[in-house]
């Protein structure tokens, strides 16, 4: 699982990183991440880590290259973590024929249908075994001090993750989340597939699992989404059903949900409120 | 040549839309444009813009997306028009056989090649065609206003134009710019190919324009390249060139020529010099 360095651009007076590794998470398959370190980190100056999850069709060079993020994790002295969107090339069949499934569409889980359950283990890969692949890699990134935030269907992702592992990270943040998934389409459809049954899609939806969260544990969240968003308004995010389970909940906590006036889907409603969120995060991180 | 609205995105509390028109100056073909509003910009409050040209491969959507310019520019209250590299379409053969010469190459230039000279005239509808398109449209930007930047091939354009019209451009600055372009493979292969003859390449060459700038003219010229940047390495920037010819011109004017240890040609280098860029811009734009 070591790492091989595969390119390397100075940003930001830091560095953008990217390595390739065979991933036992995801089946054996090379796995690509890239790996934004800000200035003067080093294995004797370590510093905190955001992971940043992407949408649907996305790679782990769109929100590097889109998301307008490191100008402000260079100034916080935070790392960023850009994974991948799901397994590529694992063969399975039919898994290239639809841009919100399969490749490019990993949803962040740990597959248990017979088809997809040897590699699409997205959430494994991201949780603990990147983690690993960058602690042992000695980079120079605080294992202890993780925060996570993602994109649409990586909204999804960082929600839940963060909402599944109470005490792992730190806070997290979406920018329009899928935040109902077992209410939306992209998410019938995902979890159908991916899952041996539909139920164990309840698993990770990020509004039914506030429900399960520890009472006495407080909650960091933050979402943004667009009043614009046409994927919004055909219901594939439901952050009101987000929303509506935090009230029933009663969790104290930081918790921030902004609608947007305006703003769409696209990366520039993200790179827009990017600074904000990084921002946000940091407050977390750096105590 | 009235302006098609394609798309528009919101974005740091303006706009990003994108534009089609027939262009006159590509010799009929459509040409797309995106154009970024500030927020406040209207026909009653005109705002100063800054036109930004894209490199090699690229397309107008490349500096919106990768160059992180919006964010400056909301606060400086600037627009950012970003027009593509080349006309597309034209329908000459060998156009699409090589990534630096023909689609996404224009060079900026008006071509008198037989082959190219009925598409290929980028300057005129950079430095003309364009400005009446966003006039007539009455966006709200302010014609008396303007100033140019640009990456490698771009920055070639942005420093070339500025320099071809004294007192049309208020500044001009370039991310890596091909700043002697006659004296480099990408130069040389672009004016022997869009050019009747290659001797009118002198008329498009930064550092040989210098000499013909007016004396009684200030400039105002910002260059910043990366010491790792494989294509300076190569010899297909020559910043030193131009450093050169304006040491010998001597003209006045405020002219800052930096090279960034460590930074590369890629839009990760262009993203962290991208707002010191706009507000270097802004402060000869809002006088």
């Amino acid at each position: 699982m070591s790492l091989k360095q595969e390119s390397r651009n100075k940003a930001f007076e830091g560095s953008l990183t990217k390595y390739s590794f065979e991933s036992t998470a995801l089946g054996g398959l090379t796995a690509k991440i890239n790996v934004f370190l800000p200035p003067g980190a080093s294995s004797s100056h370590k510093v905190p880590a955001l992971y940043y999850l992407a949408g649907l069709t996305c790679t782990e060079d769109t929100g590097a290259q889109k998301g307008a993020f490191l100008a402000e994790a260079s100034k916080q002295g935070i790392a960023v973590v850009f994974p991948d969107t799901s397994p590529r090339g694992a063969g399975v069949e039919g898994e290239d024929k639809d841009w919100d499934f399969g490749t490019g569409a990993g949803f962040y889980l740990t597959a248990t249908s017979d088809a997809y359950k040897k590699n699409y283990n997205m959430y494994e890969h991201i949780v603990n075994e990147i983690p690993k692949a960058l602690e042992q890699a000695n980079l120079g990134i605080d294992k202890g001090k993780v925060s996570i935030f993602g994109h649409s269907m990586g909204g999804h992702g960082a929600l839940s993750l963060y909402l599944k592992n109470p005490g792992h990270y730190r806070s997290a943040s979406g920018f329009a989340p899928i935040a109902n998934p077992t209410e939306c389409q992209w998410g019938k459809k995902a979890f159908s597939g991916y899952l041996a049954t539909p139920e164990e899609g309840k698993a990770y939806d990020s509004t039914i699992l506030l429900s399960s969260w520890p009472q006495d544990r407080k909650l960091a969240l933050k979402v943004d989404y667009g009043s614009d968003d046409q994927f919004y308004k055909d219901g594939q995010l439901r952050p009101e059903a987000f929303q509506e389970a935090l009230s029933k909940a009663g969790t104290q906590g930081e918790v921030e949900i902004e609608k947007r006036e305006g703003y769409d889907h696209s990366y520039y409603f993200v790179s827009t409120f990017a600074s904000e969120h990084v921002a946000w995060h940091a407050k977390f991180l750096k105590v």
